[in-house]
């Protein structure tokens, strides 16, 4: 999940380049665009490409958070060895560290179960449902009745739709433009195949995250199991392979530069369509005030951590994730100032008002209202976002978190399913109670205690207005750090919350109950939580407001970019999209080129024997012998190792198969290049890359190094 | 002068490229490969190359650490910008701050003289002393007896060349195989004439140092001034402009990828012909255990510099030259390490004694006995490393290395001129009063108390075997930092030598006044020297049986390459050479290609408005603007800046004129990419390259932005 915040594309007029397609498209949207993806060079039909139960989307499947596609008949899948890391986590012990090691089944006996929570899901149905959720909204209706309308009207939709082994959620297009209702199969029995040694598969490491040139073998294999009568199932013994309707074919002589290429996946979200203002309250807000948080947070934990090595163990996962999201938010700074983005946001604004007025008439001139409002609506989101902060940073204290979700599903488990709260329905029960169980893992007292005074000493320098007076009443007045250290010591002490069966029990308990406990930290969420829920219920009026503004806003844009030929692709929204583009390299600066491919010299030239540079001994020796058996690309004269393409990804693409022309495998999407990372905002087709590792370095690892034969196997694809 | 530390060449056998030329090759030896010089693309005769009186050789001069170049009649001479720099700094006042703003002097009148110390060097005459010198040694001599005919010799050839206005310097080649006398002309008048402002002149600053790509205006002007009957005299306003006997004519073309082009100039020192224990000790021992050192140095001065403004002030200079070397030191680790230097240099090293073993005879025979006496004299330099170490430590208290240089002097001043120490005779004297004199500027008694205190604690963790009784007679088992702080603070608070009278005083007096004297840091030089002395003398032995031993493995070196019909450069000492080769980029990894040329677009891309990278805003909008006037390459289709080349330079070659195929200037060397740091051992010919600044941008910054047409009419270059 680390490198998940990668590279995506924009059309802004300002940027032109003959060469580079952008745009992260609906399948649907595909054979609207035929004639360009031929001219990139695409030789399957355009129109097969917008059905995704044929070849080849119906073998693109979804990891939740990473994608994947079958590449057997026997549900066999490949991703990327960052998505199927924590199922190496989860069956590694000290003594048998599969990480390091790396992982083969050399038959289905010998897979490891993923884990409990692990799934791959398989769209099976996909029906605009705009027209059902617009029937329940009318011009009259405020901020948060909209809001509620349009967040009942989408539990109906799912709840009619799903079915035991079924998961169906409503995606929502261009900030409201249009809904689109998507069924999938939920496989819950999920089994580790084959990763890589991690020095391989996550070579380079952090140090080259979002790094080119790039030396990474980030792919692994996973299989699909259900039921004998082919039902989604927990994991269980006598489950079965399951059986696709698609497999992706695998060409192992794989694509050169220049060839076609696309992309097919989920990727998360991308923030293409966002107006100057929400740009400029990023860079001049949002990533700097971010970026001193991580800093503080990574001293508070990195002290205790030194302090006593358990902790840090505890902490490792989220100091991870605070680096990447530094160095991330750094490169976001970086290239949204680069390319000037406010700026270039401001004149598309311009352009986009200029036109709605030249056009004229009652409608446009309603969508240039509509757009001032959606305007001013951005301005006063910045009134709160002070207080906003502040509360999710005492939020990240667990426990009080914890006896909020508590204090909150207490309240919401009486009501009617379709009643509750989003995220408290049933169907999110298991979830929820998987984290409670689970919290002891990244928890520790002292760090969790620290973080909460760290949001305290900025909740209270928030001004009055802006304060919750229940949380003022238990503060008493403590203001500075020590008189807040002070409280909350006295807050942990007093709560049981910390013990996994206290937990458990009041998650089973009603509100009444916990209204009663003596438990400290409950007493506080249970003071706080209404005041927390108005606010939530404010945020959600104003979202209500905005889903009747951007969708206008969209509306505009559309019909203006409809007026010059051009298509808009909504931004990402997780649902399945295809972004198509040609294998090249890249001149990141002034006489600066980075080729298309990086080779197997470049890892003997990067390894120092130490992590992540630690490539294994075996593969070096295999290099420098250059016994790359059939698998050297003719046009290199070397073994590719990873290569570069003008593609339009971002975070979810992980795993994503690269396609080439005809629609078969050619690699697996895994990162964007350095420039990209400000991609999720303005995508520059003269700079962002995805970076993809190569086929032929993943079946030369397979083979040469890892005696994988059982899988080339079984993919049809012969050792060579 | 911090980008003397740069590349260089040596053919290894190992490395081979079609296109790389190897070597700073003496002037006399280019007739003698004249065939390569032709191939690689030089128009002019090979031999007038070896004239140092013709074109072009003519017109190349020595400022004492760069090099420069006539390139008008009346004696103006073009050089880096770094070179300038001290010139600049010297006429620079806080209300009038000429490094930051450039300057321009649009006429003669207008000139700032460099200050008393600056030099222009115009070697006259160059003759091979090797028979004279060697006619004072026999066999029978010990080390010591060899080190001192040695020396004596080399200062009687100098004292017989020397006259006023003339200095000369006996040049040792190979390590003792041959020697050369130079005759050069002292220019003293030197004047400041044009500059361009450090955003364009040091733009990168160190941020860039050694990297590529490079966009630094790296050049400016000085002019040579003579009396009026033409001889060297010091700044006077009767004094003339010198006209040199050669100038430089400038092709304002400049050069393309590919053409063939040279540097000529005055390299200071390589370690080309180093045996694999120098260089293993280099790896573990030296630039490790000097890392460690400056960064503890850097840690005393920096704590000290932010008590006070003033102590940061008086040592910026040396923590700027801490910083260089730390990250030059870690280049040459790195570069050493990728490139097994040690390996490299022992597989030569056994190829060549095969070479001998397989020739056979007495002569050979004995070469090989004595490469192994080299050997084992190398390993025994091991023995005196710490100790060499901590003493050199200890003197860096400026106050204790004054005093022993001031009972140094005492005690040589007595002898006849010929007798005195080197660095001690009469034609030092001014530089060593100089020295004194200027004492204050970079001391402070606090941090040189530290440093000092630093020294000692290295000092006393010698083995007694190593310690000098004295040092340890006024320790008196002083051992704790405490103790030694202690110590080291009385010494302090009972010298007088923190005033400039005082040093002069001293520096005026005889051995008796110093050994009589009451000052506690001349008490200890006092007791301290004769030890000193000793260990001085048993180096110099030592070095004195180096010089018979070093020579006889150049000289097995040299037949060996010579039975191949490779000629053998020797290792840069400061004499004037040639390096040749071909504008050209290099890959320097896997999947990265830096071009041959930067351009003027990218010094908009690095521009932020914050120093280093603060180009000034009327060059971005001439650059925005694409007024190139007629400078710009119609094969880049825009303004070059920097360019590489093949060429082997290093320290002492900045400011060196890049001439084409005719001898025409076309750039100022004036930096090495990082793959060139360790070149000064081993010269990589894929991956060391040369950096020049462009003389398009040199001619377009002079015309479009600093209206220097005067200049540029001086030098016959009509402004396009």
């Amino acid at each position: 999940m680390r490198r998940l915040l990668l590279a995506a594309a924009v059309s802004l007029g300002l940027i032109s380049s003959a060469h580079a397609v952008e745009g992260m498209w609906q399948p649907a949207q595909l054979p609207g665009i035929a004639a360009t993806l031929k001219q990139h060079g695409l030789k399957l039909a355009p129109n097969t490409l917008a059905d995704l139960t044929a070849y080849p989307l119906g073998a693109i499947v979804s990891l939740g958070g990473c994608t994947a596609s079958f590449v057997s008949p026997e549900g066999l899948t490949v991703s990327n060895h960052h998505c199927v890391y924590g199922a190496l986590q989860l069956n590694s012990t000290p003594e048998n560290n599969l990480i390091d090691k790396g992982f083969l089944a050399k038959t289905k006996a010998e897979e490891l179960s993923a884990g409990p929570s692990a799934r791959i899901f398989v769209t099976e149905e996909i029906r605009d449902v705009t027209k059902d959720i617009n029937a329940k909204l009318n011009d009259k209706m405020s901020g948060a009745e909209r809001y509620k309308a349009i967040e009942q009207a989408i539990k109906q939709q799912v709840k009619d739709c799903e079915s035991e082994g079924y998961r169906c959620d409503v995606y929502t297009f261009h900030g409201g433009y249009s809904y689109q209702l998507i069924k999938q199969l939920e496989i819950k029995d999920v089994r580790l195949v084959y990763a890589p040694p991690q020095s391989i598969g996550k070579f380079g490491g952090d140090v080259d995250n979002w790094m080119w040139p790039r030396h990474t073998g980030d792919f692994g294999y996973f299989r699909a199991y259900v039921s004998k009568d082919g039902k989604s199932a927990a994991f269980s013994k006598d489950n079965v392979p399951y059986r696709p309707k698609h497999v992706l074919k695998v060409n192992a002589k794989g694509v050169e530069a220049g060839d076609y290429v696309m992309v097919t996946g989920y990727p998360g979200r991308t923030n293409r369509y966002r107006l100057a203002g929400e740009v400029q309250s990023a860079i001049d807000y949002t990533y700097p005030t971010q970026i001193g948080i991580y800093q503080d947070t990574l001293d508070i934990i990195n002290t205790a951590g030194k302090a006593d090595p358990k902790v840090a163990v505890k902490y490792a996962s989220m100091v991870a994730g605070l680096n990447n999201y530094l160095k991330n938010f750094g490169g976001q700074l970086e290239g949204l100032r680069r390319a000037d983005a406010v700026e270039v946001k401001r004149a598309q604004e311009a352009q986009l008002e200029a036109w709605l007025k030249q056009q004229g008439g009652t409608e446009n001139t309603a969508l240039a209202a509509d757009i001032g409002k959606l305007r001013a609506a951005i301005a006063a989101e910045r009134d709160n976002r002070d207080r906003n902060l502040a509360l999710g940073l005492v939020e990240r204290s667990s426990l009080f978190s914890t006896a909020v979700r508590l204090v909150h599903l207490a309240k919401e488990r009486p009501k009617a399913d379709l009643e509750r709260d989003a995220g408290y329905q049933q169907r999110d029960w298991v979830r929820i109670e998987g984290g409670l169980k689970q919290l002891d893992r990244r928890y520790d007292a002292g760090v969790d205690q620290q973080l909460m005074v760290y949001g305290l000493t900025r909740y209270v320098a928030l001004p009055q207005a802006q304060r919750l007076s229940a949380l003022d009443a238990w503060l008493g007045g403590a203001k500075t750090p020590e008189q807040l250290k002070a409280k909350v010591a006295a807050l942990y002490a007093g709560s049981q919350l910390g013990k996994v069966d206290q937990r458990m029990k009041w998650f089973a308990a009603d509100s009444q109950a916990i209204a009663a406990s003596n438990d400290s930290m409950l007493k506080l969420a249970n003071a706080v939580q209404p005041e927390l829920q108005k606010l939530e219920d404010a945020q959600d009026a104003r979202a209500g407001e905005m889903s009747k503004l951007r969708p206008r806003y969209m509306q505009a844009m559309i019909a203006w970019k409809e007026s010059q030929g051009l298509p808009v692709y909504p931004d990402a929204n997780s649902s399945l999209r295809v972004t198509f583009g040609n294998v090249q390299g890249v001149a990141p600066r002034d006489g600066v080129s980075y080729a298309p491919f990086t080779t197997a010299q470049g890892i003997v030239e990067k390894a120092t024997g130490v992590e992540p540079f630690d490539a294994p001994k075996a593969e070096l020796a295999t290099i420098k012998a250059k016994a790359f058996g059939g698998y050297a690309s003719p046009k290199l004269g070397t073994l590719p190792v990873n290569f570069l393409a003008d593609l339009d990804i971002t975070g979810g693409n992980s795993g994503s198969p690269a396609l080439d022309a005809n629609g078969q495998l050619v690699g697996l999407a895994f990162d964007g290049n350095w420039e990209s990372v400000s991609g999720d905002w303005l995508f520059n087709p003269q700079l962002n890359r995805s970076i993809q590792v190569d086929v032929r370095y993943m079946l030369w690892v397979m083979h040469q190094l890892d005696h994988a034969d059982n899988l080339l196997k079984e993919m049809g694809v012969p050792a060579k």
